[in-house]
């Protein structure tokens, strides 16, 4: 299954309802990323609530996929982690220290306009 | 799988970026109401930009929803209709003809905002 991206005016929404395989992970960065190419998108917030378990990997892809769009000129900002994310990410080793966050999608969005000076 | 919907401020945002099969519209109708029920949300856009075919199951599906959720107060606008998912509709003689449309994302909110006198 491919995880559904949404735009909207300059920015993407991707919210992510359903724990991650790696095989979808991969997916889900390619069409990330393809997406930003042909969208010509600025901003992208992705949706984590409905996350409920991560792995190293699924931590990797998602710290890649911040680090690629942020190549091609689009800001990611993580919304919605869960306290058990927090906690594995962190156990990981994985802090995400250059990755804007918020509470919710609006929080995110939000977050985006002032992070691009919109 | 389940389709991902989207809460953002009063509103649902809903992509539907597979071609669906009778189990997961059952299960989406269900997912939309329970949520316009959760959120309180007044309006609610799906977009069937990727949605190539269609058939009279999920045609039918498509318009309860957008009945069901009239019922609980939530104002539903149906975006980017494809041609040949519009060819299906008007053939199979469900003209949904009081169904807002509109072209995209972008305009089914702004139709959202004018419906609702917001």
């Amino acid at each position: 299954m491919r995880i559904p991206i949404l735009k909207l005016h300059n920015y993407l929404l991707i919210s992510i309802q359903t724990d991650l395989d790696d095989q979808t992970a991969i997916q889900f960065q390619e069409d990330v990323l393809k997406k930003i190419h042909t969208t010509g998108a600025t901003g992208v917030v992705i949706d984590l609530t409905s996350v409920e378990i991560i792995d190293s990997f699924i931590a990797k892809v998602l710290g890649d996929v911040v680090s690629m769009s942020d190549l091609m000129g689009a800001k990611v900002v993580l919304t919605g982690i869960q306290p058990a994310v927090a906690i594995t990410l962190i156990d990981l080793g994985i802090h995400l220290s250059k990755v804007p966050t918020a509470l919710d999608l609006e929080q995110g969005l939000l977050k985006l306009h002032s992070e691009l000076g919109e």
